[in-house]
């Protein structure tokens, strides 16, 4: 998904106040992901498992049923279904994207071959159904089914739109939703299931992740063309040189004049790019208020997500949903 | 997988005495692979489900319900359920396999490109977990779930085992079980589970599935080194060139001698290939009986299948199972 999740300090104190969930959650994944006969897949889910990341999706499972007062053991296994949900479509993306690096090592495409990656996604996918099965919950089954079935949607919608001056804003939310959103909202929704929330928390619970997700992406596709307000290691104009159509380019490519257009159509949808294209399309992008109205887009996201909680219980988990809910747009604020 | 399911006979009686059942399945499969969001997705998926194959699998979780006494209607679920994990197995095993014909056409990802196939894979694989959440049936979706990290497993076991000359017959056996025993038994099993079938009657069933998968398997790779008794229009030596361990090769391997295994290792380990070595493997397979060998086990698989469907009630659909297990290997006998 190419998210960058750099949300330190809310979700350090969220790692700190779930530790001991959280802790079961890597146990259930080391377990969950050996396998017996065919010792490739270890290798290429430990490179992929251990190889770091911030768990922040299983991590907002486990926040939303300890918020809710969930006294049992499943929202470990429904944590660790979404890991796994996760770690499948990162191994899968980059085969797609023809990726070389994730969180600053190789690939596992490039470590082996694209073969391993998916059917190893395959594989993480299908242990996945396992674990969502184990808690004996249909409501929590349909819910992560149906966010599967969104993500696939998603990336798929999101192979066409790529190159296509045509997707618009509408559609861009279509993608973002599936390729981000998607998990984020069952992450938090199976929490509050699993909990035996109310119906209206449940819906505030789904709110809070899918406008998190929506705010993390928006985000993320801001710092591809440089809109951090300090430096942050990020590599700008990949999405340029990959021809994707985010947010900020979509809100260009709308107010271009007849030249601008030409110029987005040869970029972006015939590629041929050249020599101070990428300046000149954050020059583009500048003199629309592309980046700053995608901004504001993003802050409002980030303004629903933390609304959406109102209805939850008083609680100091809470206030760390919605501290990060800041945080994750303080990188472009 | 690479079956050729030219099973004609039992599974046309099969098919008649299902017609009803196979209709909703077929209406199930359409209105299930649809997408409102990305047209991409049907376009491919049409082209693979429409494309024909004789449904087999399917047929046998309607067959087991059926014979089972089984009155309601979520055989036709879970029958649609299984077409479409092995249709997305399908997809990703082109991509793996490079794959550029099935049945008879050009694959997918020739047609569009890797990239869509590996996403439309991962998109039929949810939409089968769906549809197998759907009857609300928890066995089922265990029995289901582990089939999928069987096959996943297999297809993963099967990059490493290929190529191998240490592969042996309990390794070529596992790989077989998950790349295409494991979805056979798992329909036939559902298909008692949901009919409240007696442990004995499911187990039964498990067994039936599982034997006939892995026959159905065998003659598959002696057809590819041509041990049909009447010409079936299959390319000979597609395994050979892949360079893939299939049942004759191990048996022929475990008799070699020196010069034999040099030959070997060259053609399968070190992939060096010249005009006339097929024809000389032939002769190795040949001299040390390994068609005839292979021949036998899978008589003796279908054997067990048809036993283990002793203990199942008297039923027209019984004897179509029976006989079934019998044509499978008919190919070869």
């Amino acid at each position: 998904m190419g998210v960058n999740e750099n949300v330190l300090k809310p979700l350090d104190r969220l790692s700190q106040a779930l530790a001991g969930e959280m802790e079961a959650v890597n146990a259930l994944i080391r377990q969950r992901m050996a396998s017996k006969h065919a010792p490739r897949i270890p290798e290429v889910t430990a490179h992929l498992v251990e190889a770091g990341g911030k768990r922040l999706r299983p991590m907002l499972t486990l926040a939303a049923a300890k918020l809710l007062g969930y006294p049992g053991d499943y929202h470990v296994h429904l944590a660790a279904t979404v890991e796994f949900i996760h770690t499948a479509t990162l191994l899968h993306d980059d085969v797609v994207d023809e990726s070389q690096q994730r969180r600053g090592r190789p690939t596992a495409n490039l470590l082996w071959d694209n073969k391993s990656s998916v059917l190893v996604g395959d594989y993480l996918f299908a242990r996945s159904f396992q674990l969502m099965v184990e808690p004996g919950n249909l409501r929590t089954l349909e819910i992560l089914s149906n966010a599967s079935a969104v993500i696939a949607e998603g990336e798929v919608l999101q192979l066409s739109a790529a190159q296509d001056l045509r997707t618009d804003e509408a559609i861009y939310l279509q993608v973002v939703r599936g390729k981000t959103a998607a998990l984020f909202s069952a992450a938090t929704e199976v929490g509050g299931v699993i909990a035996e929330a109310s119906e209206e928390q449940v819906r505030a619970l789904f709110d809070y992740g899918d406008a998190l997700g929506i705010a993390f992406q928006i985000v993320d596709d801001l710092l591809d063309y440089g809109g951090a307000t300090e430096t942050i290691g990020k590599n700008v104009g990949d999405d340029f040189r990959e021809r994707k159509l985010t947010l900020p380019v979509i809100k260009a490519v709308a107010k271009a004049d007849q030249a601008e257009r030409d110029f987005w159509t040869r970029v972006i949808e015939k590629g041929d790019q050249r020599d101070g294209d990428l300046e000149h399309a954050l020059d583009l992008l500048a003199r629309h208020g592309a980046m700053d109205a995608a901004r504001a887009d993003a802050l409002d996201w980030a303004g629903r997500a933390k609304s959406a909680l109102s209805v939850l219980p008083e609680h100091p988990i809470r206030d760390m949903l919605s501290d990060l809910a800041d945080f994750v747009v303080s990188r472009v604020a």
